[in-house]
């Protein structure tokens, strides 16, 4: 079993309530990364739904999540219907509630209207082996996640603060070869470094307030592109969007994120 | 009092409980308005967090509201924060849950973080007096809403089927003169014609899956200039991103939405 597989497994306790382990391999300095965190969700949601992919899924980062404890979710189902499903979730640890989501599932091997397509094309970067690894720490804080994902980033916002406009784009898959699924894509819409930084440098600690992540399409495997930039940034508040694209160049995900950046000190 | 205010006023019955009443007067043919019954939760949930401003808010489209009748809205919060509040709800009509909400409210008068900012730059579309009036009907289908809201589309976006992008933009404000603040935002985030219908003609109907919006400012008095894309459709589904700006071009809102374009049969 891959270990993104094993590290977000859920077994079910009573009826709506699942239970898991907050794994420590996928931190960012001590606290889990977000997406890993709503990973373990997203699998109690996948368990009680007949729906197979998450179309739409919201979360709210209310308390930064504990490595190496269990955790308990709660699902209350808030609507079956044909074309899509609705739920919502509760993720605890230590009788606090950490994440609260709120998620559409659906089925992206059915098309549910018309046949018109409107692609949104991928950016031309570098080829992942032109490109630069993202590195297990950063500015003194550890990064473990990073031997789970590999995250390659474009040359030129590598650098913090050397980019021309607060964008981060670049390649990323699963370390041990496991090949992405509608699930990861959640997850790697928060593995990227903030989009602010490529511009204005590492300019302080940036809290995910709120998270929605449209699952598009399934994705083949190989590596997945990805590009996140930053819409706007007003009073410590910032819009970051992104989109995720498969190896043969379809959109597979978009993102879209409301962040503060505050300061150092 | 303004019709807006008077129209989505709620009022406390128990703890987290509050009744209003679902206007006629806001309908799309014989459905409310989605981003009028988001207002009446939006009212409910101002008077219970003490953060003034909805500064992020997914909704999710259960079932269409009853034009006239009574609704209920039960608040549950979710926690109290120095910088942020975050709280769920859910509108209520004939005991069955119509749209289910999920908040963060802020102060939009206060800075959180960094002083940098990164605007979002208005389009340059005509003036309001050179646009064209949303009209009180669409194929036959009456749009009452369009009594209480001024919309004027930009002239080479309003025929469906015109625009060479799938692309709606144009002003908006209320028929009575009531100035535009954050709450009323997310009832212009969602009262512009379908964006798909520029570029593609009237090809179907299109339902709103989930909507989420940003509140980037507090807008100044006057027109609010709006401008909505299709950023991709595929299999039926679409993705819709929007923002709005004030009359001094500051950016006060964006928003996304996850719709379907079913077929017209």
């Amino acid at each position: 079993m891959h270990c993104f597989d094993n590290e977000t497994n859920v077994t079910s306790t009573t009826a709506g309530s699942w239970q898991g382990m907050v794994s420590p391999e996928w931190n960012i300095g001590t606290n889990p990364n977000g997406g890993y965190l709503l990973s373990l969700i997203t699998n109690a949601l996948s368990r009680e739904l007949s729906h197979p992919d998450p179309l739409s899924i919201t979360t709210h980062y209310l308390r930064p999540g504990i490595p190496g404890a269990e955790c308990s979710i709660n699902v209350e189902i808030l609507r079956i219907g044909k074309t899509v499903s609705n739920a919502r979730a509760t993720l605890y640890q230590e009788n606090k509630a950490r994440l609260e989501v709120m998620a559409v599932f659906g089925d992206l091997s059915q098309s549910v209207g018309i046949d018109t397509r409107i692609p949104m094309i991928p950016p031309k970067i570098p080829l992942p082996e032109h490109c630069v690894d993202r590195t297990g720490s950063l500015q003194g804080i550890e990064l473990p996640i990073m031997n789970r994902l590999n995250v390659r980033l474009h040359p030129d916002q590598a650098k913090p603060g050397e980019s021309e406009v607060p964008e981060i784009s670049g390649w990323i898959n699963f370390t041990d070869g496991r090949e992405p699924d509608s699930r990861s894509l959640l997850l790697f819409c928060d593995a990227f470094p903030p989009s602010p930084f490529s511009f204005l440098g590492n300019v302080g600690w940036v809290p995910t307030v709120e998270l929605t992540v449209h699952v598009r399409q399934k994705p083949l495997p190989g590596w997945v592109l990805g590009q996140f930039r930053t819409s706007d940034l007003a009073d410590g508040r910032m819009i970051e969007s992104g989109a995720l694209w498969d190896s043969s160049g379809a959109l597979v995900a978009q993102s879209r994120q409301l962040g503060l950046i505050l300061n150092n000190n």
